[in-house]
């Protein structure tokens, strides 16, 4: 990692196509525009939990709303990626418990496109900018390869 | 409808693999053989929501923990018939918002073998046992069917 990425929270903020979806899902809930002066950056520093951080948190904690909130939005932006690169819709529904272990599904058609485990969800987060999108990127990738996969399901 | 039907509430209990599955769900949970006495009928008389009781439940309403338990064991049981039945195992995953609607989804493997939306989730239930075992057996079918047209998602 660069100099500047161990100065700035979250590093280095990488030319990516899911950032920039994630970016939009949450400017999607911005109907007065309060956060037009906002960088994309900005908005996603929430998804960032850097070292120091994560070790200042409990091991065991209720999670918040506004992680669930969180946690939505990332799969979110992975169903709208896989639509804009493969033209099948996807959605997703989460379950977890207030022990911060749950499952999150995404579904395209009658097909599983991602299924994730969770634990630890109070302490979702990646500790850069690069790590978020590739983790985006790289869960956009396997629903599309499930979708290669089984198309008649993901189509049915 | 015979007589004894409209005079005992939820009618004649039918003979029913799915009635025995989701009776034995619900034992399942009763670790102290507290309801040893009791019969599959007095178990699932929860289900039953006659149509003077339901002209008396109001339009809207929170559902309360009781009925998303009851739904989530309506599903449950429908997954281990399917498994009996069919030898793949389906987990439901149930989201349910605080005004009632929902999304109910049982997944085997990679496969959405039954996706139900929901409404009206505080007024869940049947007008017979009849009724519940029928909708239980409709269900565990489209599912077995639906394993069937997708086998290679259902085992992935």
């Amino acid at each position: 990692m660069s100099d500047l990425a161990t100065e700035v929270r979250g590093g280095i903020y990488p030319q990516s196509e899911y950032l920039a979806q994630l970016a939009a899902v949450i400017r999607a809930q911005d109907s007065y525009g309060t956060w037009d002066g906002k960088t994309d950056a900005d908005l996603l520093a929430d998804y960032i939990v850097t070292a120091e951080e994560r070790r200042d948190m409990p091991i065991i904690a209720d999670p918040e709303p506004e992680v669930l909130d969180r946690i939505e939005k990332f799969y979110d932006a992975i169903g709208l990626l896989l639509e804009k690169r493969s033209g099948i819709m996807a959605a997703q529904m989460s379950r977890i418990s207030h022990e911060g272990f749950g499952r999150v599904v995404l579904i395209a058609g009658r097909l599983v496109v991602i299924s994730k485990h969770l634990r630890d969800v109070h302490r979702f987060g990646f500790t850069s900018f690069e790590k978020l999108a590739e983790a985006g990127e790289k869960l956009t990738a396997e629903a599309a390869a499930m979708i290669a996969a089984h198309p008649d399901a993901a189509r049915a």
